[in-house]
């Protein structure tokens, strides 16, 4: 795997963005090995995702970001961000007591499916100890009473360990707690969550009894990230599957388990390959 | 095809109901040849679709009802419908502008995929008018005005030609008008609608703008009986279809009207089989 | 709807194509509205396909062809097809004795879904002449005897009423014979078939009945382009339902039915908007 | 979970069946939980699938298979097969490098939600020892030369093993081993395995490159029983998954793993639930 740069970026739309930007990599002997690009007709806005091999590049990867802000930043108000695929990202996971989602991403992880560190496990129960003890993850639990009491105690340990880890992203993995305002403000489109019902429909607690009473022929999971509003965020990935009147809120639960570790998976993969840019609290998911 | 009687039921669940009912249709020389039921073990509740010829059965068509009445239905605290094949129910079509979803189903009529009579399509405008004549089914329009000021009028020439008719039951095929309390109760869920969008999510007006909005990855449609309560009737089927951020709410009601028209013409289709028995605002399909 | 230019293109991958062809239309002041390109990795080619508002373009349409083969033509080896937005193509239909995809394209067609001309419908059979009455469409039946005897003069006439009538492309909705390789070619990649199976699977005659024998859960129905070998050209569009074991071969024509038409559509559709690319037997499909 | 007793039985259909067999349950105290029956109109065969409770039934557990011998066996030509639900099926795995399929198994497993024991994985590599030792189920590795040499000896310890253990059916999670006919008919209709295509399309090796070679637009899994004839077996469970032009063979394996996992799962599933009879290579999903 040779050292590449990944650029997403969004603007507003004009005349000869796209030749500037690809004239930019190549002129400074960058190889592009992808380019995906997007244009909103309602909003005119311009998304773009290119990625170039860095070995030839004349410019130093540290200088990178500065050159962009420089040469287009201002003049075409463009917002980007900058990777590299040789710095994985550090993902922490935080879990309740179903471990399928749970198991799924790590097995993926341990398959080397995805690029990225998973220092910490974050639970407020022991259920799922004995999973990350077969993977070899450290395993932290801090419980939240019932009344919420210690709510924001917890959460200030828990904001010091992701610190102390240098967490760039938290994954919900069915974790059935809400996240603090404050929390999310810290990671800004970088809490993925996976939801258990195909929204906007079902949303708060118990999704699958809400399917069951109103009677759906198909339920279906959510992954979105994390804001202040509940179950509102940006959709990044959703799938469906067909249900019929035989089923019980109980095989619904298993039903949708299958969707929601794999929904959940597929979301944290295009994550972690810098694929989504989110925008108006919807997403551009490039391919 | 050999003339049948088809029985659709629910009863409290007992021992031995199947067992009677079976026995009951066989002991009079009916032959069996569709038998579907189905235990809701949450209520408690038993459901059967059963089909038999009727050539040499010893109780004549107009007297079993009566007989299952008798024997079983307050004993067993039955309800039920009998339907004869032979007998072929009489529908009629309401449509406003959009033609997609009434030619799909007089394209199947034509080809003789819906054992069922048209003697009427009704609309509040004119637009449709030459798809009726290609067909040569009688086309009524009665405008309704903006304030609603004639609106119980034309119901009532609408309930007039519709007894006249004698109308069994009525599909709304993308028909963009609100129908009164009144009516729905002269056609009990015997009123078929067509809402594009996957529900609960997105009811009431243009949902495909609101799943732009939204930003969901798959969008669907929803076939349902019409109650006094807006798109929150007993849901018929549903079907959805994968979208991306690339789609505007242009493409994205391009996308829905291929849903729209699978969706409702599968539903009429499982009506007119008599497949479709309602409880509690639910659906069950028999197979 | 402001006149455009389409460009499919592709050639040997090279550094800064993309910059290049963007470039040349900027430059010569045409408005790129839509731009998708696609990299194969395995074979090192470079696809695209650009759309451009020619209003102020500099150089006049007839004239386009030219220029770009002259400047990038030979240099880069690539090859190229320029369509106009203006210039409706014209699109034969040939049919046997089955209705729905007929009916389906017919609908579309009529209510504007389609930017296409159909100047004429083509059987062997006299069935379906009262659709293309419906439709106010010229129908030409020309039968085929079953030994073949007169098939090649029956091509040459229907070969002689396609250029007489300037189709372009020709679409075969559930057409039930051979069609010869001399036809074939003088439409290459211009004959869209629909395929009652999905395909590599259940190649050749009654696809469903061979469904039912292999007892498979999901049945399917393929849109590809025509070429000399049997239902092996270019894939355009695929879809499936999942079935089971209660169906029959009968109910299998019948689901089959639904999938065939909206694939065969979704395909025709591709084609129309200059969306497909063919290249090695296989096809890219551009957004 | 009180003690049940399911019995899946097929005979050529006649009229009363169903009445007998319920009446045989219900009028020896047995509570019907489940009934789920089929009539195959081609070949004129009746399938049933009945659960009912044991508790009070007044025939002991070991004497039913021989009083439905007796009273109907020989009457109806009636084949069946007689399970206990507290009677837990021994389930072997034979897995070779990749792990999808066997995490998913054993994270199930470890969740309850598969009613199985599982005394023994087996492979031809050590590389999923490790899988093993997680979940603390013993490993056997039997390496098969390449010439095939000592095939013959190696299933024969594995059979040997696999009696040893009571093992009552067979899981081949990705084991990438053809079965010799001897251990095939050891086991009928009781392996499983996972095929990485659409079944029929992409028969034998490799089917994602063959896939990609063909250029569809949807790749599937395909979980069936495994018969002397490769790939042919009775189909259990199919899905699919929507591909494009950019997918790569690499891409397409990994989306494939994630239909792999569930599909067999799926399989599996059914299988120790008893919802799957045979017939004539095909299978009778009860719902």
């Amino acid at each position: 795997m040779k050292p590449t740069a990944i650029l997403l970026l969004h603007c507003p739309d004009r005349l000869g963005i796209i030749t500037e930007m690809t004239k930019f990599i190549t002129d400074n002997n960058g190889n592009i090995v992808y380019l995906d690009q997007y244009v909103d007709q309602v909003d005119h806005m311009f998304f773009m995702r290119v990625e170039w091999e860095t070995e030839n590049f004349l410019i130093p990867d540290e200088k990178i970001s500065e050159y962009i802000e420089t040469l287009y930043g201002k003049r075409y108000e463009m917002k980007f961000h900058l990777y590299f695929n040789n710095v994985r990202p550090r993902m922490a996971l935080f879990v309740s007591k179903m471990s399928h989602c749970l198991y799924d991403l790590l097995a993926r992880y341990k398959a080397g499916e995805l690029n990225v560190d998973i220092p910490c496990i974050v639970s407020n129960h022991e259920d799922l100890r004995y999973v990350a003890e077969q993977f070899g993850i450290p395993y932290y639990v801090w419980s939240i009473k019932k009344d919420w009491s210690n709510k924001a105690e917890v959460e200030k340990a828990e904001m010091d360990m992701l610190r102390e880890n240098r967490i760039n992203f938290i994954v919900l993995a069915r974790y059935m707690q809400i996240i603090s305002d404050e929390m999310i403000e810290s990671y800004p489109n970088r809490i993925i969550n996976i939801h258990h019902s195909f929204l906007p429909a079902f949303i708060g607690a118990k999704p699958y009894h809400q399917a069951y009473e109103r009677g759906v022929k198909i339920i279906g999971a959510t992954s979105h990230y994390v804001t202040a509003e509940l179950d509102a965020g940006p959709i990044i990935e959703q799938d469906v599957v067909r249900i019929t009147h035989k089923d019980t809120p109980e095989s619904l639960v298993l039903k949708g388990k299958d969707l929601e570790k794999i929904v959940l998976s597929r979301a944290v993969k295009k994550h972690i390959e810098r694929k989504v840019l989110t925008y108006k609290n919807k997403t551009i998911i490039f391919s």
